[in-house]
């Protein structure tokens, strides 16, 4: 299939990873920027003179003198951005920008040792332990991008040498690990390889690469000794991360085996890359076990674990997850490839299995979360995306230090900026999930879009989504082919939508959150009217951080309140009980947003100089008003608080 | 003046103390009890094996063999303990214990070394790094301790030899210390030397020692590169407590000097030590200055960073105080310790002038946040004190690792159970406060007692608080001297209180909290009768923590909620708009407590298998029994949510 997006909202994006963030991350990671690179969080350990990505695989080829700087990982980020390279150049050419992926791949190919390995840390600093720190040495992890970024590269290219990389990266790994004797039953201390390798399969068709992911993911959990063995052999105080031995095997999910993992424990991120890779093997081997084993922790994530806006990980400690119904708005992690991840890892499931649930979730992700990590000028980013940000909280809370209320140039760990390039560049693989047999076409996504796929058969979707609810699909069936063409039913407009189709009497059928077209006809058109209307959301009141408050929804597109917009403290403020919303929608504000007001109250703050405690007494609320921006466009002017979650008066 | 407490209340806590404290902390710190130390929190550098306090001592003597073990400042265990001791043999004489305490006495005098230095880390371990790296070292913090049990158990047994020790290591600091040529111009990372000299200054009129406590209060912050230096020169990776250079200099209140200090920041036990010897040098020298910066930190810690128990530090990062109105009731520190310095603060604050608010804040302390540090049987202690618990939270945040949701036999750092210990064992120094002329007896807590002052005058003072509020007073004046007797009308009490007295026409004067009267006869009687009704509070509405919420308190004492009366989630109960409360004494339940129930309203939870987030709608209120004990028994039964604050409707 060959998608075009013709989504307004979409294509500025796309146009800005294309601009803006390609070639700005590329001087970044040349060492070419003049910025301030920020920690992550306040820690001296944290890297952060200098990004010296391009320059390790320099140093690890030989061609210039030097030692590695950076995380152990970061080669990874030079990996991302090759990544999302590879998807601008399908929907914007440019043979300055191939000229340059295509030496940087020279670089890479020229890095790689004779038997496939690849990761600049360990070739410059400490070649006799490699794969002898699992726990922490991120080399799986780092391969996989590449070979995430190698199989992007030459799927849009055909540049083989890209493939060929990967293929040896694969090798050399497949070499070293498995069930076989004399190879180590073990696993990278980072799921991310397993992902990798299913998409290398499905490149190459090569057997044993798939495998190989399956054995990953079955290995996982079942020896909890073996990272402990490698690092008593590898000597106990030679850390390479420093820090990271306070966490426990659960934050690896590495405690037991993923088929007994009832919940998501640990590093949110770590957790999804592995679902991901556990969706795509249970796909392409049909392995039940694996799949049952992505619905529970699927669910678990969804039902009890996520932000509204999509954000998941309740605490910067290890980036975690921690229990149930624990979300806390202000110091929780939410970090920006949490959420690029859980985008993957609904795609996997849509491809298992056609629920509405999945898309629901990745439209939550692509609308919140995703994109609150990157402004909307391109080059500064969020790691954290918190619901609720104080200024004076995040300088003076040393708990709080992780929550920045400005996005940043670069971070020590820039795993999300690149992260999220390669999400927008290759939006449009998230539109369409066709069933294994190709007799279905799911249209989940409401981004506009023209779209080619076999039989001639093409789809236009027309949209100005997010901001109107008016899709309408055209699709041309010249050679008149008998398939299905089902359209999700978002969640938030399930009980509030209209459709009109071109199929005379028919009424379609609906099921887990798609209707169903049975479509045999030479042309067929769809208007879908959805539910626009502002809505206040609650969450499950055993969230007891956001007991009595209300988060403001319209469409996909959750809401929150600035200090830009609203005078501080705006934890001052409620909703009344019968608000009327008026939406906007402002073309000259945040690059073109939906805006929402309403009549609200809100209390005088309680002067300086007044007493800290005293006898109850009820407060008199004042008439304000309170003006609500989209989530993901929050701090593009000035900094000051913001909040998602705002009190509802009872 | 000699005081007898007759208080039930607290008669019950002082046997408590002689009966389980002392002889449970001497087996403990003996390395005789068969108990599991706690690790404060998550942290696997805490030395938790065992105290071996004595043991440090035996070896740093040179009666036993072997390494020091536990923090850099363990002995000051064994000191705070003695000067519990101290205190218990005035009002419990005890030939026995006292042989013990002589012996513990003679070890120490047997360790300390001919220059008058004593802190076993360093002789056993490092004695050529002696006063080499005082931001970490706590030399001067644990000979301050040793000073005041050598002066408290030579005022109360007239060994000389307790006294003499604490001469020596003062002449040692002394000798090591000030703004002469050749001494070092520093002072300790943990203040604490600053009482203690105040203390031996008092008990021996010597006047350097007070000159060099105020050296200390001056000199701090002056040179903020101090601390950097000696580390320079000590060798920068050789950190006696491992995380400690992670701490700003505000942390030591070393960044600036004390008159420049605008607000309490860093950690919260230095910051009230320093402040309590401050204010005791400030009324000894009559520094004005000093004492300006008494009442400003005073004001910023009561008026903006005190729980409504008397707890401080709103952060366990660094156990330290954030920023105004910050005040997080689950993730808080509030270290018992914390607020038996407060209780310090208060008493060296009250001597310098007679302010009812600070007899308010030492009554706070006194019936909340130090005694809920303790169980009722004497023998398990809380570090932390938070105002909301709950088990999963404190087992599976591990942003709440420090955060107990019981009380623990011992920790790794131990400081905070023979602090309490002292603190109750001479909580008759606690009740009066002459004024410098002794022209005025202030009575400001209502502590049962009979007290003999000079000139015969002898005071009774009977009630059963804090369950009752009626205080008699009856005062004795055979020489019919003429003095001014003053009452604490406390702030709960203000606008609701009666008062009797037997002198006739006369009507008090009331000023700062206090109603004074002028007395000249030979027998005078009053009769306060304090408002114990039960009270709603409510915070500043900048604490957005408490916003819509309640605390419950009667007479001084905050009340909770736990889950041993309360089904869970306390979250989801409310107080109604016009409660009634009711009152009950209860002889039998948690050796005696007033208890306070309330017909309320509850939520019920939502359902587990129910969405996480949904359109708002409005939630059917369920009638629901709340029922109240005070906050300092919490958590004696079996373990549970608790949590102060409760929902109001508004
Ligand atoms: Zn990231
Ligand atoms: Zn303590």
């Amino acid at each position: 299939k060959n998608i075009t997006v013709t989504d307004q909202f979409w294509k500025r994006y796309r146009n800005l990873v294309k601009k803006q963030m390609i070639p700005y991350q590329w001087s970044v990671m040349n060492d070419n920027a003049n910025i301030k690179i920020t920690k992550e969080r306040e820690d001296n350990r944290i890297p952060s003179e200098k990004s010296h990505a391009v320059a390790n695989f320099l140093i690890a080829a030989g061609r210039q003198k030097g030692n590695h700087y950076g995380y152990v990982f970061q080669d990874t980020d030079v990996y991302k951005w090759l990544e999302a390279v590879a998807y601008t150049l399908k929907y914007a050419p440019d043979e300055d920008l191939q000229e340059v992926a295509d030496q940087l791949i020279d670089l890479i190919a020229d890095t790689q040792e004779t038997d496939g390995y690849l990761v600049t840390y360990f070739m410059i600093e400490a070649p006799e332990r490699k794969f002898k720190r699992l726990k922490q040495s991120h080399e799986l992890y780092s391969m996989g991008h590449y070979i995430e970024a190698g199989v992007a590269y030459y799927e849009v290219t055909g540049n083989t040498k890209a493939l060929s990389i990967a293929r040896r990266m694969a090798d050399c790994i497949d070499e070293n690990f498995g069930p076989e004797e004399g190879k180590i039953h073990g696993y990278d201390g980072h799921p991310e390889i397993e992902l990798a390798l299913a998409k290398l399969y499905e490149a190459t068709n090569e057997k044993r690469y798939l495998d190989l992911a399956q054995y990953f993911i079955i290995q996982r959990g079942k020896d909890p000794q073996f990272f402990d063995r490698q690092i008593e052999a590898d000597g106990k105080d030679r850390d390479i991360i420093a820090g990271m031995e306070a966490f426990p095997l659960s934050y690896y999910q590495a405690d037991k085996p993923v088929f007994d993992q009832e919940a998501a424990e640990g590093h949110a991120v770590r957790v999804v890359y592995l679902c991901t890779g556990m969706a795509h093997v249970a796909r392409l081997t049909h392995n039940k076990k694996v799949l049952a084993a992505c619905r529970r922790l699927w669910d678990n994530i969804v039902r009890k674990r996520m932000y509204i806006t999509g954000g998941i990980g309740s605490t910067p400690i290890g980036e975690s997850f921690t229990y149930d119904y624990d979300l806390p708005n202000d110091t929780m992690y939410c970090e920006t490839c949490a959420s690029v991840a859980m985008a993957f890892f609904a795609r996997r499931m849509l491809e298992n299995e056609p629920k509405g649930e999945y898309a629901d979730i990745l439209e939550k992700e692509l609308f919140n979360s995703t994109i609150s990590g990157v402004s909307l000028d391109g080059e500064h980013f969020f790691y954290v995306n918190p619901l609720e940000v104080s200024i004076e909280a995040s300088r003076r809370d040393p708990g709080k230090s992780h929550v920045m209320y400005e996005r940043q140039n670069w971070f020590g760990c820039a795993c999300c900026p690149p992260n999220l390039a390669r999400l927008i560049a290759s939006i449009d693989q998230y539109i369409y999930t066709l069933d294994d047999e190709k007799q279905t076409i799911y249209a989940h996504q409401f981004i506009a879009n023209r779209a080619q796929f076999d039989n001639d058969i093409s789809i236009e979707q027309s949209s100005h989504f997010p901001w109107e609810g008016h899709i309408k699909f055209t699709i041309e069936n010249p050679q008149r082919k008998h398939f299905k063409f089902a359209v999700r039913i978002p969640y938030w407009s399930a009980h509030h939508y209209t459709l009109h189709h071109s199929g005379g009497e028919i009424s379609p059928e609906s099921k887990n959150g798609f209707i169903y077209f049975d479509i045999h006809q030479e042309q067929f058109e769809i208007e879908l009217n959805l539910d626009m209307r502002v809505h206040e959301i609650q969450a499950n009141n055993r969230v007891k951080h956001d007991l009595d408050k209300v988060a403001i929804q319209r469409g996909p597109i959750v809401y929150c309140m600035e200090e830009a917009d609203n005078p501080a403290p705006l934890s001052l403020y409620r909703i009344p009980n019968k608000p009327e919303f008026k939406y906007t929608y402002k073309p000259d504000l945040l690059e073109g947003v939906g805006t929402i007001e309403v009549e609200a109250e809100r209390l005088e703050a309680d002067p300086l100089d007044g007493p800290l405690y005293r006898d109850y007494r009820t407060y008199e609320w004042k008439p304000a008003h309170i003006h609500f921006i989209p989530y993901y466009a929050w701090i593009n002017r000035q900094p000051g608080e913001m909040q998602v979650w705002v009190r509802k008066q009872l």
